[in-house]
């Protein structure tokens, strides 16, 4: 394997067809479930696991992740680790992530060795901005007109495809706004390249849209789907503050966004939870969906799930690495979900006196600006 | 601090008065909460702790605990052990429980260091019998008519007072049908007094009750108290094993049973929560409430708020553990707890594919009869 720098500049090699992956029976409570990435998702993923009389095994380069705190044993290892690597495939009986940075040749290393829900094909995928719109497009999903920078020059003719404005992004690694930027004008082309790091991108157009959305859909090892109602979603700062279920869309709508999520499942031959961010545009012709980008992972926008369903998109997720059939995805109350991000968390005190909130914080031991401490689920 | 089996002979000492509390102020989230017990129970408070940002420290003398797998730190010592006691004092914000049995010589140790919630005073009422039968008679609390038997020479005495069919039950040490003998006659004594070890021990008339139900009740230390919907219990083997939600009680009986634990935690000034089980006799003069007994403690009668209540008894607990305002009992739907009993566990694969229920397995590696293994909660 190589190093982190390495690894940054250089662009996947996409598999044309998914490796025979290495397949596990279902699994029986007692296994131990290995998850890469020890953020407040693991963290989740691992109580949902623990409900189901799973232990899980952590691993995560940082010594401070929180879901060392509620699991059986961890690892703190680089994930180029490769000695480390080893043994957590050797203490594990099956092994899922919870980000989708999770570097390709780690993945691959470990589903070499093991079992890997969801595999390195979805995440090969979805770590390439270029690469997972042409996915997209190629089975039919409505995508706002993108084109391929790969240097300052690309960008005039990207934008006779996109219009003006539009969003230059680096094709790897942006995440919560980071590496992206506007184009307002012709003139901005090499500001704009040297403000993203001269890194490969993609020019997207601006999508005016009415509200911004997601659907989490799951699929499991014996292709069965599933997909929670839609969630609209309201972003401050780039990230996500709001989540309201159900959205104020059409069911015509909600059903196709519903339908458009398990259509991503199958056409990735995925197994576990994942998101896929929507635009809605409002025009003469009603409501219509544009895909914005997939999650391989659960995903903030599904934290209503946690309290507005029996089976939440944590115990969906492991239901599905596990081998064991879905769970009911069905809604069984009203729920807006507020992110509690940075300072926020300092509200907890209020927070826990209403009456119809549940409170979730991550164990995170510093505030930091920007940083997701928690979220609150208010139901109706 | 004396050894386990100068504890099991030697009758406690009850403080006439309650000793004068080291307080702790309100925790915030990221402290640590002590939980002494390692089983289930301890488990899902451990659980229920982190998702409020909490993290637990677990102290059981069973290396094998199903709450070390979820636990922040684990300290595997003897109730007896007091360098141990001290050093877990030292690295907790707030001690706990899960079981009525903690010895009240470790209940004491911890209460001189630190915070105990709820107290050594709890444990040393519930821990006898016949003192928590006086207790609650003091208070005003119906109870099936009962004489203290400290030897076979007192049981024709107690049948005065009791009746015969009788239970004979030792004051100390018993749970789910363990230390306790029906006697149906008065030539049944001696046999009945060796029966029970040759224990201290109380006579208690037998109910004929129509049905069983509990209470599960909570107290913050503002005072503040809140009662969960009565639960409908049947029990197999001594053992619970079904509770259903709503009682099929009248709304009268299921005011009166939650008005019932609500005093009790008063009149314990409890922290915490509690349960209470209660008999149900029917007569011409309608329902009467019987108490049985006090678990001072989360209880499997509760094991339904996990999905019927948006604030789970374990939540509920640990709120109060805390210094948190309790939230609300609220129940949002209707539930039947399933114990899943030694083998009952191995249904685990037909209750994942059933759409309204949700399976708890508590991680416990090896099935034996009679053992909680788990439970599922069945929603309508």
């Amino acid at each position: 394997m190589t190093g982190a720098s390495a690894r940054a500049r250089r662009l996947p090699n996409i598999p044309a067809t998914r490796p025979e992956p290495i397949t596990t029976p279902e699994l029986a409570p007692g296994a131990t479930i290995g998850i890469l990435g020890g953020g407040q998702l693991g963290r989740m993923l691992a109580l949902a696991a623990s409900l189901l009389g799973f232990k899980c095994h952590i691993y995560c380069p940082d010594p401070q992740s929180p879901a060392f705190q509620v699991s059986d044993a961890y690892t703190v290892a680089a994930y180029d680790d490769e000695a480390a690597l080893a043994a957590f495939a050797e203490a594990v009986d099956v092994v899922t992530y919870e980000f989708e940075n999770v570097p390709e040749e780690t993945a691959r290393f470990l589903e070499s060795r093991m079992t890997l829900r969801p595999g390195s094909h979805p995440l090969a995928i979805t770590q390439d901005r270029l690469v997972e719109k042409n996915f997209l497009s190629s089975i039919g999903i409505p995508l706002a007109p993108f084109a391929a920078v790969d240097g300052p020059d690309d960008i005039a003719a990207a934008v006779d495809v996109t219009g003006l404005p539009a969003i230059l992004k680096t094709r790897r690694m942006g995440y919560d706004g980071k590496g992206q930027t506007r184009i307002d004008s012709l003139d901005d082309t090499q500001a704009a390249w040297e403000r993203i790091g001269k890194a490969p991108a993609v020019l997207e157009g601006v999508v005016d849209f009415a509200l911004e959305c997601s659907v989490i859909a799951a699929r499991s090892t014996d292709g069965e789907t599933a997909a929670y109602d839609i969630a609209e979603n309201k972003h401050h700062n780039h990230i996500l503050k709001w989540s309201h279920v159900p959205a104020s869309l059409s069911q015509e709508t909600q059903d196709a966004a519903r339908a458009l999520g398990a259509k991503v499942t199958e056409a990735l031959d995925y197994v576990g939870v994942l998101a896929v961010e929507l635009f809605v545009v409002r025009d003469h012709d009603g409501e219509r969906l544009i895909a914005n980008e997939i999650a391989p992972r659960v995903h903030n926008s599904g934290h209503w799930t946690q309290d507005g369903c029996l089976v939440s998109q944590f115990e969906q997720h492991i239901r599905a690495v596990v081998g064991w059939p879905l769970g009911s995805a069905e809604r069984r109350a009203d729920v807006v979900m507020e992110n509690l991000i940075g300072a926020d968390a300092e509200h907890w005190p209020d927070i826990i006196k209403e009456p119809a909130a549940r409170l979730h914080l991550y164990g995170k031991a510093e505030i930091r600006p920007g940083r997701k401490m928690g979220h609150v689920n208010r139901l109706k």
